[in-house]
């Protein structure tokens, strides 16, 4: 079982793999590239990964087989187990849980060479509303807190399988990244009466200068302060705290922006590696209590384009050389 | 001037260079291997950077002439500029000042193919004092509150010189990571009246598992929740809150035992990439209070083996797929 440690001087959290455990050698593929060849997300080799969670296919067609346009299946080597029970204990000063949570892999499209911004819009909302579905589905498991959903492109990214796919993590603890924007979000409001999210969405609407794009539902900007160059955040134009609970329609408008960005990215920095990762409003945590008028989900995307070296670990302080009134300009600009 | 802006939302702050400011194109170097051939740091080339702050050098040689065994200059592409007011101002809802501060390289040794752990024990020592010699320095000037002494070893952890080399930055605000440590130890000593750390090394001392090293005046230990694979941190046995207050012998201790832990991690892992970085009190900050009581330097070694990838970007949790006591016995065990 996986352990669930405590920092016992800041709020951090780490999962410690204790099964399969590295020795010092399982490190040296740091430098390898990694192979073409088999995939174990094209169709055919449905029998290579843990049977499917959820999937949609043609009718008639049977669970783990062929047929199918998207898959939700188990991580084959999950960073933490459903099974179990959480058992909260210290040791002497430390804390520790068992690894218990989910880990689970959306593998976007059948196609090995196909890309999230390449399919079509209906595909591409699909893979928006598997991510609801699975969040409303693992929201009722109460041992759960929050459901990370994030995806990996590109091997500089951490994507360890080239076939396009996103990932979730399902945690018994709310992220320390999550918490610490609630925490903001919790001093403005309790100083305006306004969600802060809110706030940033009348304000770039209006300056329009750090604005990529907007379409009914939302917009994409460029934020006041990105870690990264050509960092990029989706955010809901009206107050929506819970990423699971909008209509079909929702994600349908989330899939137009979402590929729309990546294409100008795509345009912009010649594919570059990236990651985004939705932030949304945790669930069942006792001590937060509700944070639904303050909190409002978005998306962060972020391209890899420069290292995080000492001084962004050791500080959490981040230097950008790209000012994020050029960055967005630019893209806003490109054609594509 | 670069601009330093907070986040609105999380207690962030980013240096954006304005000057500098990369169009996308300046990007494609990501794949780019670095070439060798002429280095800045080489002796003969102190034309090339910067006028030196400090040096030790052969009594009778010129400044910014050969003849010396350790250098300190600006860097010459400074994330900060050291002249100027901060000129704290808001910008509607956010909040922005001036990018002042100070970016300086520490140019370790004048041999080109030299680590700093292969250098003999007095010359490592040099290279702490002048850490500690450049802080003390640089906390006089009351614009800054924060100095962050880092070093990035190997390409992939962000090094653009191979000649062996420390930075340190000053900050006119508190790195938040700093920051939510002292928030914790805070924390921890309105409960139990004493130092964390210090109760961290009684445990680690007491319990052996996570140590890899001690000697006279530090401990080496696997931290109970490491972010990484290997991370080792050095912590005065003795509560110490401010690196830049030590007599030389802190120092050639502390250079015995860091030089050691390379040397172990260099064997086990075979040269790895890493980042170290020093975790010292705040000063001139009017908010923070005195939490020299409180709060203890350290040093936080990582080892740069995994990919950082959406997951922890998005969430500040990490996986780590070696537990420490692994990570410890091994470096331990192993002979250098």
């Amino acid at each position: 079982m996986p352990e669930l440690r405590k920092d016992p001087i800041i709020e951090r959290w780490v999962i410690i793999s204790t099964e399969r455990g590295k020795r010092p050698m399982a490190f040296e593929d740091r430098v390898e590239e990694r192979k073409g060849g088999f995939c174990p997300f094209d169709p055919g080799n449905e029998d290579k990964t843990p049977p499917e969670i959820m999937a949609l296919r043609e009718p008639g067609t049977a669970p783990n087989t062929p047929g199918w346009t998207l898959r939700v299946v188990s991580n084959k080597f999950p960073a933490l187990m459903v099974e179990g029970d959480l058992d909260r204990r210290g040791e002497g000063i430390y804390d520790m849980m068992n690894g218990v949570g989910a880990h689970e892999v959306i593998i976007e499209t059948p196609d090995h060479n196909q890309n999230l911004e390449d399919m079509s819009p209906d595909r591409i909302t699909d893979v928006m509303v598997a991510y609801r579905d699975r969040i409303a589905d693992l929201k009722k498991d109460i041992r759960f807190r929050f459901v990370l959903v994030f995806k990996n492109q590109g091997r500089i990214a951490g994507a360890s399988l080239e076939h396009s796919h996103s990932q979730l993590i399902a945690l018994p603890e709310v992220p320390r990244t999550v918490n610490g924007e609630i925490e903001g979000a919790r001093r403005f409001y309790s100083y305006k009466e306004r969600c802060i999210f809110c706030d940033i969405v009348d304000h770039e609407l209006s300056h329009r200068e750090r604005l990529v794009k907007e379409n009914p539902i939302f917009i994409a900007v460029a934020p006041y302060a990105p870690r990264f160059p050509f960092e990029t955040w989706i955010i809901p134009k009206e107050h929506m705290p819970h990423f699971e609970e909008g209509k079909r329609e929702v994600y349908e408008s989330l899939a137009e922006i979402l590929a729309d960005v990546i294409r100008r990215l795509n345009k912009a920095l010649r594919n570059p590696p990236y990651n985004y990762m939705i932030h949304t409003t945790p669930f069942n945590d006792p001590h937060l209590g509700d944070v639904s008028h303050l909190y409002h989900w978005h998306i962060e995307l972020m391209p890899r384009l420069t290292r995080v070296a000492g001084f962004e670990w050791g500080s959490g302080f981040y230097i950008n050389p790209t000012p994020p009134e050029d960055a967005a300009r630019f893209l806003r600009e490109i054609e594509i």
